[in-house]
């Protein structure tokens, strides 16, 4: 049989984690990384030249690099944040070398992709969500519940992620960004899509908001699988549930069926609440062991493919 | 019969070309390489961070960069300069690289080189010729010799460079700069040493001016050949004739035998000159056509290399 054909969204550390364990399982993964980080490195590079921003891609690349000495070591570097206090302070080798195979590909950043994923003898591939560089628009409510007068607009990624309270709506800037065709022939070619882990309105559904990706999504032949945080993200969803973060996804799937949620099973505190919102969804709850088995809450890459493996071998 | 162990001295575009010759005649050539440069991307660098000067490295490195499309494509990224008008504007992407290998390292350039090196598949190897970043300090005269008055103090390769006149005495600060133990292997066991070509003042005779190179040199087995350049190099050594540029090293030699002078037979006005200021240095003159043949003033690798073999094959 062959490997099963998968594609991961997501961006930062919860699609490295995604990537991770979808390598375990197969060779053939693809990638499709959040464009509207704004902050740090890639902030600084997208606001200077005219490219997506490029951490998040070298982070999946990286995620998914080869195992051998030469290739990790290259990866390392890749991650490597430069020191000192000058203006290449904090900017990580990667996002250097990324941003200059596009200059030198004439601004192809699918081929910097791929010539990049090259010299790390990557395990698959990373495409961008959207040809153009994306803003975030949030509107952000305080955790206090009673005090509905402050309810304010928050543009770009960093501010909304640092700015307390708790994310109701989100939107794109623009709001119909144009998607590279390899990103909608890997969809349509999927045996199996993974949306998550990772920061919810900033990693995880800005995926859902392209009219082109959601489109593709709602065509497509795969089984969509959603992948559970193991825990709320501070100033995105302070206090907020698994269920909670199931319903707000419900809100924005306009049309995708959703096969699979998997949940770790020992981060769950209502489990009657999660199957019913799950189930509201038209999909089946999933619940394992999936987190690392030292306690940080991070999903362990051998324990989370078992369970992925478990959806792909489902009807 | 085994390969020749050579070793080049310089930096630059001038080091670039002798490399390119070397490596056709041997896979066993070690790079020394100026660590004094203090303008553009190198600059820029060397006063934010606390590393050699990586540009004249960087270079040497791609000059040897193995001849496989990946080693190629890696090797035209890092010679890549990043645009835009920001911070990053005109960084090459290879200097950064470097700059961050040597950090991840620990400081540590020499395994920095080396790891890159391996990126490259290169053929040969890249050293500093000293451990710390240098400074050039010249006297420089202007070309109208009349005027005694204007004989000043330059510090700084480029300031050298770009100031109109002649350059008359050169020293290096620190004077006794640490080496390292790598380079001072590698002269010890060289069967051929070449200087230049290259900016005379700036890439070819610092070395020289390093107290522990030079007793390397004058204490190693090697043939000691000099490559002298196709014409005179603007701001450094306006209007020299290639026999002014031998004397002009005969005055830095320090008991550093020269065994051969190779000189572009067709760059050649005054024969008996040139032969006259190469043999009052103890060496044979080697006349050959080594330029490009498309008239542009550069040495051809392969000329070149059929120049060098001739001088390896001497007694």
């Amino acid at each position: 049989m062959r490997p099963p054909r998968a594609v991961a969204f997501g961006g930062g550390h919860g699609l490295a984690a995604a990537l991770a364990a979808w390598r375990e399982l197969t060779p053939d993964v693809t990638a499709v990384v959040t464009v509207a980080d704004d902050g740090g490195s890639s902030g600084r590079i997208r606001r200077e030249l005219p490219v997506l921003p490029p951490g998040d891609l070298r982070m999946a690349l990286t995620a998914l690099a080869g195992s051998g000495e030469r290739e990790q070591g290259l990866a390392a570097l890749l991650q490597h944040r430069l020191g000192g206090s000058g203006g290449l302070a904090g900017h990580s080798v990667g996002n250097l070398v990324l941003t200059g195979l596009v200059e030198l590909h004439g601004g192809d950043t699918v081929q910097a992709l791929d010539e990049l994923a090259g010299l790390l003898g990557a395990r698959g591939r990373v495409l961008p969500m959207a040809d153009v560089p994306l803003d975030l628009v949030a509107r952000v409510e305080p955790v206090d519940r009673e005090d509905h007068t402050q309810v304010r607009t928050i543009r770009g990624q960093v501010a909304i992620a640092t700015t307390p309270g708790r994310v109701r709506q989100i939107r794109l800037s623009p709001s119909d960004p144009p998607v590279n065709p390899a990103v909608l022939e890997a969809i349509a070619a999927a045996d199996v899509i993974s949306l998550g882990p990772g920061s919810w309105y900033t990693s995880v559904l800005p995926h859902l908001l392209v009219p082109q990706l959601r489109a593709a999504l709602a065509a497509a032949a795969a089984k969509v699988v959603v992948v559970l945080n193991l825990e709320p993200q501070p100033g995105e969803t302070d206090g907020f549930s698994p269920e909670e973060h199931v319903t707000v996804l419900q809100a924005h799937l306009g049309g995708v069926p959703l096969h699979s949620v998997i949940a770790d099973a020992d981060s769950v505190v209502d489990r009657r609440g999660l199957l019913s919102a799950v189930r509201s969804c038209g999909a089946e709850l999933v619940l394992a062991s999936v987190a690392e088995l030292d306690g940080a809450p991070r999903h362990d890459p051998v324990r989370l493919s078992a369970a992925l493996a478990s959806v792909v071998g489902r009807r």
